[in-house]
């Protein structure tokens, strides 16, 4: 009998991170919906799951910063990344063709992702809270005007017909997601490529910022991502929030680490995962 | 006779953005409300308005991203900076009271914002594509059982009644605006505190951006913030955006942007401006 993984997702059924969840662990996967990125998480603290996929960024709508403000107290460490392509497709019920199609309902940044392709096909845009919601609107309403936009899993869910796929104006849009889990010990395999996620904070950002940048420089760890955050409800505090290559196990990780603790305080490592392969060949490119 | 400023925005009347406008140029300003960013941006371009006001980071909600993209073709500069306080209110017609509401309607953000208090009221939320479309939209329906959660300026505008006033679960929520202009000489004052800010691309992530930023590091130039990004359609790229201490008149802002050159490619300098006071105190404390 093959072991079923449990995973805890922000949103209802179809939504992206649901399809996150399916693409990253595969078919033995039991996905769970969350109200809140908080509910998500603490599902995986509780042991309900075992692990909750949290998007935290993306392409073309930015940083999820509501996450950003967990970070500093989250007990959970990061075990994994995903980089989930973002396809919208048009949604009608069954017996409805592109030409019925009067109203689109989504999410704002849903309709605005697909403005240009929606305003030559003369629809007009309805506002819904998230995308795979405004599949299941569509299903309940059965009108032939309308349609959602959504995941093709969201179709799926709610038994509608994809009239149009992958009418995003920007068609190379994903969002950055992360695996975080109730664990520590992870298996470094010599053959894999890691990231390893930190945040800290520093006093005197001018020069502190660079010495703290020191560690990995003079042992030559690349920095794939670097941002400053303000963490919520502390204007007066900078902090930052950095990926690197490599594992907790490398030397050079470590040793860069050991030197960002002299300038840096509330150092906090997030956690060490497997590099997503589109990492990989941007990198390699 | 008294010069009418004129700016644009993103949005509908009665938007944070439009408060952002108003706050930031005073009494005398026209705002012209525009449908997107390029279209805020393009009527500056084009002579047809002075300024352009446009949201760039907010602290629960993260960076506006969709303006990253726009960075690097930008033919405007970065002339002011601004920090709009977000205080949502509840909006009801004329004659209704809290007692009344059903439904509240807003952007999922703005929904989301407020979710606590919503509950607490037991309010059910309704997703509409803008926080003063939908003060619009229930000034329309003229329904005693919807609200609006929106700026105090969407009261004003479509004639609402302020039910509850503040209702946002994080109190101190603020979103930074940059004002952006078709001019390039600026009028730095002795006594004022400016800030500049740049984008640029390194090659090898590690160590050029380490030495990239030695610099500011020996010039004792702050570093006030630091982000990578990916431009659009671009996953191969990475570039930074920095915004440092002092005007580009300062020498030693000077020296560091030439060091910065040496190690970065297509350094573009957005902007130098007067730093917001909110900054100055966060920096003070």
């Amino acid at each position: 009998m093959t072991e079923i993984i449990k995973v805890s997702y922000q949103g209802i059924a179809g939504a992206y991170s649901h399809l996150a969840c399916l693409n990253y662990f595969g078919e033995n996967v039991m996905c769970c919906a969350s109200e809140t990125f908080e509910d998500a998480m603490e599902m995986v603290e509780e042991g309900n799951v075992d692990y909750a996929l949290i998007p935290i960024e993306n392409k073309t709508a930015g940083r999820v910063d509501e996450f950003y403000g967990l970070l500093p107290n989250m007990k959970l460490q990061i075990v994994g990344e995903h980089y989930q392509k973002i396809e919208h497709c048009l949604l009608g019920v069954e017996g409805s063709s592109l030409d019925d199609i009067v109203y689109a309902y989504s999410h704002p940044q849903g309709l605005a992702q697909c403005r240009n392709g929606l305003n030559e096909l003369g629809i007009k845009q309805v506002a819904q809270f998230d995308t795979a919601g405004s599949a299941r609107e569509v299903a309940k309403l059965k009108d032939k005007s309308l349609c959602a936009i959504a995941s093709s899993l969201a179709a799926k869910t709610y038994g509608l017909k994809i009239l149009k796929e992958n009418i995003q104006d920007q068609k190379d849009n994903f969002t950055r997601f992360i695996v975080l889990a109730n664990r520590k010990e992870i298996l470094i395999k010599s053959d894999r490529a890691y990231v390893t996620s930190m945040i800290f904070k520093v006093k005197n950002v001018s020069s502190a910022l660079y010495k703290a940048l020191g560690g990995f420089a003079k042992n030559d760890v690349n920095i794939l991502k670097i941002e400053s955050y303000i963490p919520l409800g502390k204007l007066e505090e900078s902090h930052f929030h950095i990926d690197v290559d490599g594992s907790l196990e490398s030397e050079f990780v470590k040793k860069s680490i050991d030197e960002l603790k002299k300038y840096a305080t509330k150092v906090k490592i997030l956690g060490t995962y497997e590099k997503n392969t589109l990492r990989i060949e941007k990198n390699d490119s």
